[in-house]
């Protein structure tokens, strides 16, 4: 059980490992909050990207910092004894840090908070080896804060355990299943909430992915967007798979990278983009790529956008999946339904799906 | 306000509206309780259909059928002073019947409780005639009790206002917007929840149309079934649409009455329906004739059973409807979602929406 001072304190280190400097990828966010006795906040640290300390390290630095810029050596705080609140499980191995484990050991840290076990086989141990050296180690962590722990590096768990991109395939669609009119338009099928969201959503992936189609059609500069229409400080890379040309993506100042994957092979690109270091796709269609995923089973999440509308015609959701008689559909798990109601009255319903193979 | 007894009494009167013995059609169901000074029933009364006692005139011929059955005449009910609980207003005109609410003053009747306005202009006023003699009428109702009580009759007070029968569309379709599979196969689209709930549906409208496409590829028999296969009290008319042929119904013992609309015209259809009484059309299909309703303007709710699937290909939800760009698709107003979640786990949506002109 946490005490209120360590509830806070996770919440924090929560809230610093998911800040939008930090970067997504190949390596996971984490943060790191001391706590002297009294439950006084001693030290923040988080984790920046590959090569740079860990959370843990970097807290730890913050705190000797303080305690040697501390003129009464009576005042400066002592890491003896004290409580180290980490968003995931200390690491065990020397990569191109030192392990962490060892480390809070080393400053005399008497108790250890986990909010999120390490998946990483190479990693993983940290929990072990403190309790083995007398620590006392929490992983008993209220189930809203493990949750967030846990999304915080969805990603990063999911290349883990699979050695690709975890790929979430959002539509916006129609309730009469049509992703775009007769005429190719499919601005806008959804409101605000749904289209605010959909920015949202593009903040907590590092890569959005489209077909060379939907970017012949829409010309989308694929960025992350405030509600004024300013861009949010951390964008995704800006991915167009096919092999087919088309007019290059507007970039905006502040834009994502933008590369393009010039195959049909849905495995080809993931392994591309994995190789780069990028760990969510947020595959946002068209029909044709969405088909090609579902197909190839290479799809995590489904996000769909529902809009209460009719258009009896138009651009189908997915393109042909081979089914041709009904007991041979793709099922999908609903996992959640939830309205979204735009500022001008008009709701779409968000539905959290996944397919029930995966 | 109602008191404890007046409530109860509402629920009862209620229930005898609604019980399954009473036709639906071109008359209104109603109930009526008559209780003493002391809240203790009276008298019940239900209106049976066209040219039988209202529900007020039957259950006041029973309070007297049981005064008169009363032994002693020092303990028969009287109705000094009595309160007469009905689910719609008490009529003042005379048709086949003489007007109700003169016949509640005759009788002496102290309070009217009065769950939902008469909205046929004919016989509306019973109110203002009670209250003019002196009579209370109670018209706060709790809030529950006056939709079930406009529930009861929809179809009617639809037909009063419109001149045509109410048309709910029922649609079952896939995440992807299909009815049917490419062979044509939608059985079942959704789960046992889903298909439960379109036999509770059908025992609710008077009417199942659908289109001669549905009559020849499904053989459907459009009965009001309970989970175990046997069928509902009530039945509504099946009707088929269209001007081409197609095997007969299957015709299990009990069924409704089978009739043909031979026309493609869903006006002329609903006006042929309406002719013969009946208010409340259930239209279960298929996509041509969905859209032709829905071109009409001729459709005033929808409930679409949503499932969780992916098909890719087969029949639409609803043929062309005229639109060929987004700016002209035909918006819905999303009314409620509910999820229907069937014995072996799997969760449908149903979404109850109406179009946004009607
Ligand atoms: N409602 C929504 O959520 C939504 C989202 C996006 C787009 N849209 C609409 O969708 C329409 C565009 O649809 P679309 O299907 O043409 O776009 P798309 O799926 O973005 O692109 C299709 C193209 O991608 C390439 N491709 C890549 N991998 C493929 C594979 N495995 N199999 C086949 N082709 C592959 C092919 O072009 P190459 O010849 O270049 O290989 C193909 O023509 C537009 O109207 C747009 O507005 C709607
Ligand atoms: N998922 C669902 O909720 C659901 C419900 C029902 C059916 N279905 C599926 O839908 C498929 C059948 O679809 P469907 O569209 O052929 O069936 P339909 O809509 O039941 O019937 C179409 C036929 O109705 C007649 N019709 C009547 N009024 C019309 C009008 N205004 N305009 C045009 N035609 C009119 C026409 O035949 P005439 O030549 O006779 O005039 C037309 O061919 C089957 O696969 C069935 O399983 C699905």
């Amino acid at each position: 059980m946490l005490n209120p001072a360590e509830r806070s304190a996770l919440q924090r280190a929560l809230e610093i490992a998911a800040q939008p400097g930090l970067p997504y990828g190949p390596n996971p966010r984490v943060g790191c909050v001391l706590l002297d006795r009294e439950g006084t906040i001693l030290a923040e640290g988080h984790h920046r990207g590959a090569g740079t300390p860990h959370a843990e390290a970097d807290a730890l630095n913050h705190a000797r910092n303080h305690a040697l810029n501390s003129t009464d050596a009576s005042t400066a705080p002592t890491l003896h004894g004290a409580t180290a609140v980490v968003t995931l499980e200390p690491c065990t191995h020397t990569g191109r840090t030192g392990p962490c484990a060892q480390a809070l050991l080393a400053a005399g840290v008497g108790r250890v908070v986990v909010a999120h076990r390490d998946p990483n086989p190479v990693a993983a141990g940290g929990v072990e080896l403190l309790r083995d050296a007398g620590i006392d180690v929490e992983l008993d962590i209220p189930a809203d804060l493990a949750a967030a722990a846990d999304a915080l590096n969805r990603g990063w768990g999911h290349g883990l355990r699979h050695a690709r991109p975890l790929v979430t395939m959002k539509l916006a669609l129609t309730l009469d299943g049509r992703a775009a009119a007769a005429d190719g338009s499919s601005r806008w099928i959804t409101g605000e909430a749904a289209r605010e969201e959909v920015h949202g959503l593009r903040t907590t992936c590092d890569t959005i992915l489209v077909g060379t189609g939907t970017a012949r059609a829409d010309s989308p500069s694929l960025t992350a967007r405030r509600p004024d229409g300013s861009l949010h400080p951390r964008q995704p890379v800006r991915a167009v798979m096919g092999t087919g040309a088309f007019p290059p993506l507007p970039t905006p100042d502040g834009a994502g990278e933008a590369i393009l994957l010039p195959t049909r092979d849905p495995s080809a690109a993931l392994e591309d983009l994995f190789a780069r270091g990028l760990r969510h796709v947020l595959l946002e269609g068209g029909p044709t790529l969405a088909a090609a995923f579902l197909r190839a089973g290479l799809v995590d999440e489904l996000i769909v956008h529902l809009a209460p509308t009719l258009l009896g015609a138009g651009r189908s959701a997915t393109g042909d999946l081979g089914i041709s008689t009904l007991i041979e559909r793709l099922d999908l798990e609903l996992l959640d339904s939830t309205p979204l109601t735009s500022p001008d009255g008009r709701t779409d319903l968000r539905l959290t799906l996944r397919p029930r193979a995966a």
